[in-house]
């Protein structure tokens, strides 16, 4: 349920594509789509200050429930007055529920229809958490939009075992919903399924039956190949309304924003750009590079030609390859803008090429000349990421 | 030898004490002092963009010949133009030349009348250094203020060892003074001597029978204790010329460096304000407090009340404790600019004072309010942390 301080307007949907732009009304601003969330995981977009993400132009973040409730607590956040409040920010905030979290980062101790048992990644405490407490604790946060609890099976779990997560997904859903009392807040559901066809029409069928403000599709880019991650997509987003926002969890890279924008997304959110900054990965239209290459050691030029960010303004790409050797804090700063700003431009020209009726030539130029990373080395990378932070 | 380009004006020096007010003109700006210098040896005041440190009011960095020659190396900096170019900084800049470096953080290989031959901290690999390629290589790199090479001897050494190492320091300035050929660099001598009066004077006086831009104290707050820092500052300055400036180098904290001040000194670096604040270590009038420190787990209040930094108009100690305890990047940066800030407010109201002519007052009030480290912590952190180095 939501009142007037929420609305999504879609405003363009041009005929050969399933591409369209749109805007989320949010007591925080405007959000044009489609657009991409840096990820704030601990009320914090790793290494920018609030005044570097506006300078940038971003006009969302996401932080995750799950980090804050271990770390500083809901109860420190609320008692400072709310998310927006402790981390600066007065631009709009998602907040995930943290199902994600709880099913990827905690050893898991026992899940029922109830809620799930869970201990800390970080002391090993034992906690319970259910929809209702989810929601709560979102409430007591204050994000622009929130996210029901839901369960997220692996990537090669069986039929039946997914199954039965899309079934509980629904039923907390439900209850999510019912217990949603903040009208300033959007709640958004979240489609499972897992890579069955049969199992995400199902869930976003009966999810949408319930109305809810947002739709998102979770449980994919967890680790299944690419083709099938595009397929699941497609087999989702055909059954959710027309004009509610729609919201790819986890992804990510330029070029699956591109591919899945063409599909109907509209919400993006990725810890990638940021993270793989801080490993020296700079995104270009051509793909992306890694700085620390000696190749880069007397390149006068900044790190990507034509870019306006404060970066490329400021510093040649030999500076950022030498801070990147001596292991130097303000590098990862550094890089982190530049990506953060390809992607925010990125989601400009896409926006502006759905206006212009231009998006499917878009889409095929930017593919054309866009090297992504190697589909084993990605999976590979990805794999070794999932399992080093549990 | 300096031309029109490099003067210093001493200003004021009160009757009641030996404190002064005067300005260094440079090519690239007037600095006021005393006046402290942020280390930034890499090329990079750890965690700081060149905005942050403008924003601060800082007018000069310190750069350190050592770490630039290891990497990237001075070629790399000549061909991007310089190290103002390189590091995208405008304002004035002191090279040191790597004497302290070579002597604390270098496997020691060999030293001889004609120069060190050193091993690399980072890969082993082998260098020789000598007077005349320690000022070739500051001319490389074009800092407004350099330093001569000299032998830094450890504080525990023999009076023989001592002796030994100011006699070819004194031999190593007269060849750098001879060699020196930028007139737009300011060359500065530094004076070495131990904790031994007959040869801080002996050096004092021999170097400023050579007549340099400026002088340097070298070989203190190395370990030794801080009352014999300050006695061998007062017996080094009464015997170099009133009309240069005066800098005490690796001094330090707020509360040394007021006690310096009071000795005469005009120019200050260190990295413990910087390095201290990445432990979360936060400076204030009353002290340093460690924002790890649980009680500031609500605290709504900035990190200081009255501070006019980013950090404290922005956020609250809360917010910091947070991203601390998360070892969030930001939290580095954030403290950083505090402590930054503090120092650069300390040095104002040092000038202040000394313009109002009430430094002796400001001085015992801003003692009897500072609750300095404890010293035996203090030696205990100074040594771990020289060790740490090495």
């Amino acid at each position: 349920m939501t009142d007037s301080l929420h609305n999504f307007r879609v405003e363009q949907t041009p005929p050969e594509s399933s591409a369209r732009v749109g805007e989320l009304l949010t007591p925080h601003g405007t959000v044009p789509t489609p657009v991409f969330l840096p990820v704030g995981s601990q009320a914090t977009v790793k290494t920018m200050t609030p005044e570097e993400l506006r300078s940038i132009g971003l006009p969302i973040v996401l932080a995750n429930t799950y980090h804050l409730y271990l770390r500083p607590g809901i109860d420190v956040i609320e008692k400072l007055g709310g998310l927006h409040w402790f981390m600066a920010w007065d631009r709009a905030i998602l907040t995930d529920s943290g199902g994600y979290q709880i099913f990827s980062l905690a050893p898991l101790r026992k899940i029922n229809d109830d809620g799930v048992v869970f201990r800390s990644h970080i002391d090993g405490s034992e906690h319970f958490i259910t929809p209702e407490l989810a929601i709560q604790f979102q409430e007591a946060l204050g994000a622009d939009i929130i996210m029901v609890l839901d369960e997220c099976p692996a990537h090669d779990d069986s039929f039946e075992r997914v199954q039965q997560a899309t079934i509980r997904t629904q039923q907390w859903a439900e209850r999510c919903q019912k217990c949603h009392s903040r009208h300033d807040q959007a709640l958004y559901a979240i489609v499972q399924g897992g890579v069955f066809p049969q199992l995400r029409r199902q869930s976003a069928e009966d999810l949408a039956s319930l109305g809810f403000a947002g739709y998102a599709i979770g449980g994919l880019s967890i680790g299944e190949p690419k083709a099938e991650t595009l397929t699941m997509i497609e087999e989702t987003v055909a059954f959710l309304p027309l004009d509610k926002p729609r919201y790819l969890m986890g992804v990510g890279s330029p070029e699956d924003i591109v591919e899945a924008v063409a599909r109907g997304i509209d919400i993006f959110d990725s810890a990638l750009p940021t993270r793989v900054a801080r490993n020296g990965a700079i995104f270009t239209w051509q793909g992306r590079y890694n700085i620390r290459n000696t190749s880069y050691k007397l390149m006068e030029q900044p790190l990507m030609s034509g870019c306006d960010c404060y970066t490329c303004r400021t510093f040649s790409a030999a500076y950022l390859h030498h801070l990147f050797r001596c292991d130097e804090l303000l590098a990862y700063r550094l890089a982190t803008i530049h990506n953060l700003t390809f992607v925010h431009n990125l989601m400009q020209k896409i926006r502006g090429a759905i206006v212009d009726g231009t998006f499917s030539s878009f889409k095929d130029n930017f593919l054309a000349n866009y090297k992504p990373t190697d589909e084993q080395v990605r999976l590979n990378q990805k794999r070794k990421w999932l399992q080093s932070r549990k």
